[in-house]
């Protein structure tokens, strides 16, 4: 059995064993019960996750993944497919958003070349583990074979494995690819069974007349490609792209090795969307940062019951909502262990 | 003329003749233009109120007003009165919401006995500040004299003065006050012209029956009062509360001084209708964290016309909303200030 199987049968439904007591912890602390919303919410979560009411949150990650994609070529970015990798560039020195927002939030960044299609020169930064040179053209065939999508998410596996090793608390979702939310409407569309043009959007910023465009490449990867929308690996493989993959496995790990994942925008939320179709125990590990203005994120986050913790109009990816996310997530942990109980404050409680 | 005239003679409308400079800066970053949403807006806001291009944000305070209601004596509230003071002991001690959040921001917390129904001991890290004993109960009179309320938000006003000579960059406004939703509805009521059960919601948790009773209690309170809807310190005066003076005096000090203030929920928020009812100019200088559960307080944000950044179900106040709010701002700065653009870093832009 392959590491892709292994993963599958490792991932168990999220212990509640716990949760009385968790629940009962938040709700003594000195503050009307549930009077921190969302925050509360977060750190019974992360702490169930965890399996303690006393959780720690130092290690964050983000897994920003790069590919390219064939399906560029039908002219469905605003940008040229060079940028994917002259941004891999600029995440290495630090500039990109990414960047400033993992900083802001403590958070590392992992740098991965997963499928930029371009010989990236060595860098201490950046991890090498292309599949290939961007997928192929998903409008006139299969954008990856069935093995090509098992070995991107393997990817996403391995390094999280590897990072869990030196300590690995919470896992943040991004990504760089010129022309993914095509492959991450397609996606959506397939698993969720909305038609492609509501789930379809403008991306970096295309106009009216190209995402007209845009949709009817999307409609047409579908027709030729015919995806099952019972086999989330096969519709990976045929219109999905190699960071989606890779990003997959990111998840199915976190899910795996009770981490949780943090996903950002809509081309994580394409990933989550076939993690969770490969295995549904994963959705209670994932938390959702922000609703995009990309209008297939919203349904993505219906479908999978998920509800974002902010109102910022993102529309960028890299893992830029996600590691503001990590920011809220450990607030709320902070919440459950650092919070005085009305017991230990002396201070008096409502009348019931 | 007293401090209080001066503070509002000294405010200005926002200088906006930096923003076109301003926004051809953050649309040049590496990322699609506006593809940073809400970010980038609280960036272009806090450079505009310091007038550059390239603003810090080091000095952060939230001040927290505690103060008593005469009016808890009607039953309003699901807490006993003693609670204020004991959570003002939590906030000395470390122990509370605020604490936590501030501490995870890296905000300082300004702890203000500015009407608090007791004599609190000496602390290092108390502003002992009281203009009274808590107000008298609205229910049967004014809550205030004028001349209360105005000494209320010169308290404001000096605690604010008194940081600025220290660095100040960004304020937060927090309160402590058993039954002080019950003021912040009446004037919510007044200055939008909603009526109360409206803008009356449960607080801190009371029952169906005990929220009809408040309603009455806040409808009689306007009745014995009139306050006038076209002079905001009335209002403020009859069914308001020191601590909201105080705080509506922190905005007015923020405002003439260029120091923008996150506002925090429900009644702080009230303190937002009365600085801009006495200064419409102040607006410009606020910026809202989150929409609180308390039903009154998405009245008042679509009166001022701010936006809440946050999805959090959040009721607790203390200021805990406003320095997450202030987390984000400080995002907001960095991107403004730490990332590349498109030439610096030799990334390619969109066709146009």
């Amino acid at each position: 059995m392959g590491k892709f199987h292994a993963i599958l049968e490792a991932i168990r439904p999220l212990d509640r064993s716990k949760q009385a007591a968790i629940q009962h912890k938040l709700d003594f602390l000195t503050k009307p019960q549930g009077s921190l919303g969302r925050l509360e919410e977060l750190a019974l979560q992360y702490a169930l996750i965890k399996g303690t009411l006393e959780p720690t949150l130092k290690n964050k990650l983000a897994v920003v993944m790069a590919a390219d994609h064939g399906v560029a070529a039908e002219g469905v970015s605003a940008f040229p497919q060079e940028v994917t990798q002259q941004m891999v560039l600029n995440f290495l020195h630090g500039g990109a958003g990414i960047n400033v927002l993992a900083r802001h939030n403590e958070v590392e960044v992992a740098v991965v070349d997963i499928g930029v299609a371009a010989d990236l020169k060595e860098h201490p930064n950046l991890l090498s583990r292309k599949v290939a040179k961007g997928t192929k053209n998903m409008a006139q065939g299969p954008a990856m074979t069935r093995e090509q999508a098992i070995q991107a998410i393997e990817v996403g596996l391995g390094i999280v494995e590897g990072k869990k090793a030196t300590g690995l608390d919470i896992l943040a979702t991004g990504e760089m690819g010129i022309a993914n939310t095509s492959p991450s409407s397609a996606i959506t569309a397939i698993i969720t069974g909305r038609p492609v043009e509501f789930v379809t959007g403008r991306g970096t910023g295309i106009d009216d007349q190209a995402l007209v465009h845009k949709t009817t490449v999307i409609e047409k990867a579908i027709v030729i490609n015919h995806p099952s929308h019972e086999d989330a690996l096969d519709t990976l493989a045929k219109v999905g792209g190699l960071e989606i993959a890779g990003l997959a496995g990111v998840m199915l790990a976190g899910a795996a090795h009770h981490i949780p994942v943090v996903v950002d925008g809509f081309i994580s939320g394409a990933a989550a969307l076939v993690a969770c179709k490969l295995k549904p125990e994963v959705k209670d590990y994932l938390m959702a940062a922000h609703c995009s203005v990309e209008i297939g994120h919203k349904i993505i986050l219906e479908h999978l019951g998920l509800k974002p913790l902010f109102n910022l109009n993102l529309r960028l990816g890299e893992g830029t909502g996600a590691v503001m996310g990590i920011g809220l997530v450990e607030a709320g942990v902070k919440i459950l262990t650092q919070m005085a109980s009305f017991e230990t404050a002396a201070v008096s409680q409502a009348a019931s």
